[in-house]
């Protein structure tokens, strides 16, 4: 690691990058040119370099990539060589379908607690995993060895699952809940908030409209 | 609208200050002062008078900013200050839990159309939308009035769902599924992939562990 000060949108990139670096490794490739790369990922070519430039030296001269060893090499840099145990706080829809989604499981973050306050779900189970009381959140984190909080309760149940997460130990937030949440200092939050993406859409359409 | 090249940060702040505008709005609060809008969202003041200054003036001198005319300019300046209707390509957990959130409709991105190519989902209802073969996306865009496109399938379906988008005259599209996909330049593309959050989360509580 070279540098603390990794910017947000290089840490998305890097995601990105390892998401083609997967599908080309599925489909048999094994080096791939750095200018290859790029077209695939659509940056240009000195970002790539640059992104990767916080972490060490990647690629060789003439030649490219080698697939496996820049995968490997990411996902050291990001701590995600690893398993991540995760509590679930909301089992509403959301909170359904994120239990049920493969993918987390397959990228190394496992879902074992599933946490609700409401008397109706607590002792149901959802995806292999029994509804537990929000309030026992600080004993399972302990036994289960949770890490990663994921909020996915109304906006307005937001903070006090949070606070209950804080309480518990938990190392860092994902927030799906469409509000903001005060944690301590050290505690990283992340928000997940896909309607930026739609705000972006609904602007760029607006924006092609003007001109046409 | 003063410039047409607003950087993508700028946009996903401008949906967090919509957020906290509309709790504040909520709360009853009618005015307040660049300082403390800034310390709600959470970024320094003049960020958000940067931010602002892309589209317009706003806010008075040693008053501050009006909640309710600052909310309705920015509505204004990202175009959703009216509906966007959209089509959901993909009737699978993700696809349902986004059929089922009322989020959507409360910001004005209507779901009017679900689809999918499974024999077995077609003719069934979802949250009150009839599941139509993803083929006839073209006539139902047309006959529906649909804007947007947004696509809920596993990723190896990912790109054959925006082929049948794009042949639809649909004018942007949001991907949730974790797959690149590749449509002509002059319409608009969002990914919606929150593991660049998990990532993100990741790799601070690793460099925080490595510092304690």
């Amino acid at each position: 690691m070279k540098s603390e000060h990794i910017p947000k949108a290089t840490i998305e990139r890097l995601a990105v990058y390892l998401q083609i670096l997967g599908n080309l490794g599925r489909d048999g490739v094994n080096i791939i040119s750095s200018d290859k790369l790029a077209q695939a990922c659509k940056v240009n070519p000195s970002q790539i370099r640059k992104d990767l430039a916080y972490f060490g030296e990647f690629g060789v001269r003439g030649v490219g990539y080698y697939i496996q060893e820049l995968i490997t090499a990411i996902k050291q840099s990001l701590g995600i060589d690893r398993h991540w145990y995760c509590a679930l706080v909301g089992v509403g829809n959301l909170g359904r379908a994120l239990l049920r989604h493969n993918e987390f499981a397959r990228r190394g973050f496992i879902i074992r607690g599933a946490f609700d306050c409401d008397q109706d779900k607590i002792g149901k189970v959802e995806s292999g995993l029994e509804v537990i009381c929000s309030k026992r959140l600080k004993t399972k984190v302990r036994d289960l060895g949770l890490e990663i909080g994921i909020i996915t309760t109304p906006p307005e149940r937001a903070q006090r699952a949070a606070d209950y997460l804080v309480e518990s130990g938990i190392k860092g937030i994902i927030n799906f809940a469409p509000a903001r949440i005060a944690v301590p200092e050290p505690i990283p939050v992340e928000y997940v908030d896909y309607f930026h993406q739609f705000y972006a859409l609904a602007f760029h359409i607006t924006l092609s409209q003007h001109r046409a």
